[in-house]
């Protein structure tokens, strides 16, 4: 993929976002994104190939927001970066014009995502590219239910330091006022504390914090959270 | 290495092609680079360190080919991919000027390959660099055996995914209609599927398919073909 | 990070010196720096960021030294390095307009050191960062015991090829003549022979050699030491 963008354009500037996802993880993908594009240049072109329907009738995309430029399979990956800037425009992209000669059924990242993403780089307009799509495809997602202080979420992620991602967003009432706020996790009857920082607890005690993923994590002071406290994908959590 | 690379060439554009390669696997590089060497723009310098023989009599080599350079220990590494352009010149690494000034014997990527990139990078013509040798060293590669549309290979290679390689190329008559091919693998009565693309079957089912390395593939649609079929290197594959 | 960098100074080369260290592991961090650092270009910016007590009273810090500038905790991540390079300065990061606007205290990376080392690359003064600290933070490294030929270390670090790091400097007088030099490791009678590459030994043999980070450095020629011989850290290493 970062030769054939190079030999489109030459000067690109390629970071590479992450490279510990576990494959075909639509979410893990999303998550990433969300999590970090804000921090990049205006204009910055963010590349996204977590595909596992690569071949299948799912569209290839590309996206115009306010700030950035987006380029992915639609499989809702990058639902969770375009919900946080105001979009302007998605196209598919069906021009054979801007996809290698020869495109495969296999890897759509290096002959039709990477070519777009250069392209996109060097100026060419987003409607080159094919027709206006009226929407692209949300991730599906587990919703916290609850309200007036109290909601239940649930562990959707575990990264790779054993901190686990819930899906309780830190735009609940409840997180306003932090101070006294708990955590309850799984079958445990005691509550983890929400603090500011990892080191507000002791080392290899747990608790709860509101991360850079917009999100509530359930983490460990210096320890992996994941294995200490039993956490899987599904793991109920309440928080109050 | 970068930082060799970076003294003396500061406008390089580094790019790593692979970060998961198990160490020491002459194979994995092999193939790593034959499959995507070509996507690079023309000129670039490709530099490869997979060398279980550093410090030992393997020669250390730059080759000019039609479109490419290429740099790396002469243990096979390079040779699938030289194997796809046409070979111009090969040259020993044999100038100490064009070597850091203190070569170790562990570390010949830092001391010997990352300068010889560097300076080609910058115009050095390869004729500098040391003796032109009549040829390089080929990997040892086990050959397919049969003919007439039913050839018998064996797998070479699991990758990350779980995806398994065999050393039965594209260019097989078989391959040239591949309508109602059948793949037989390992012990099993119940042929895979040749298909063009993994969701051509079902979710977990197995399948053959001609991946961007040039070889047949084994895989499992959305899953891992290797703990799920109990595939190894060695297992034997019929393709008819 | 590599967003916050790209805004302050779009034209930063950024280079990733390792990705596969343990999550918070300050050693194992700062031996990756000390074996690399002095092999960059003169005047590059070193950001490193093992940082387990972020959010705690540890201080941020920048750093300059004859040939490079150096960012990040002062945990000791940093020290191995510096004791290697003449320091010229010691600067807490404490300039708020030199940091993001919003600082978490989970993510020092990307909120201080990223915005600290995009600025030094654009030539903004270490003095305008903070005060000037009288020191900083020494890593605590067993110190092998002995003398006159014969030294007493210990393995400190197992590396992701199984080889292990000893604490034992090549400084110390008895590998002025490596001819003859003998390891002993562990419990074993049989000591490991001290040699200059992997290859002088037989595949698959344990071998004792002084690697790239300036240390004794316990190896199996194509092998792995750590399972092979049965090596952890703290596993006592005697040198005669």
């Amino acid at each position: 993929m970062k030769g054939v963008i190079l030999r489109i354009q030459p000067r690109a500037e390629l970071v590479d976002l992450v490279h510990e996802l576990p494959p075909g993880d639509i979410l893990a993908g999303a998550l990433a994104l969300a999590s970090s594009f804000q921090f990049f240049p205006p204009g910055t072109v963010h590349l996204v190939v977590v595909d596992p329907g690569v071949g299948s009738s799912r569209a290839a995309i590309a996206v115009e927001t306010k700030n950035y430029f987006f380029v992915g399979p639609d499989n809702g990956v990058l639902s969770l970066a375009l919900g946080r800037d105001r979009v302007k425009s998605v196209r598919q992209l069906a021009n054979p014009k801007l996809q290698l000669k020869k495109v495969s059924r296999t890897f759509h990242g290096r002959d039709i995502f990477a070519p777009a993403a250069a392209y996109l780089s060097t100026g060419v307009p987003l409607r080159e590219f094919g027709d206006e799509l009226p929407d692209y495809e949300r991730i599906r997602f587990p919703w916290p239910t609850g309200g007036g202080g109290r909601y239940t979420g649930e562990i959707i992620y575990i990264d790779h330091f054993g901190n686990a991602l819930t899906n309780l967003p830190v735009e609940l009432d409840v997180f306003r006022n932090a101070d006294g706020v708990k955590v309850w996790v799984g079958q445990r009857k005691q509550p983890f504390p929400l603090v500011n920082f990892y080191g507000a607890v002791g080392k290899g005690k747990p608790l709860g914090i509101l991360g850079s993923a917009g999100l509530l994590e359930i983490a460990v002071n210096q320890g992996n959270a994941a294995s200490q406290c039993g956490l899987k994908v599904g793991t109920r959590v309440i928080v109050a």
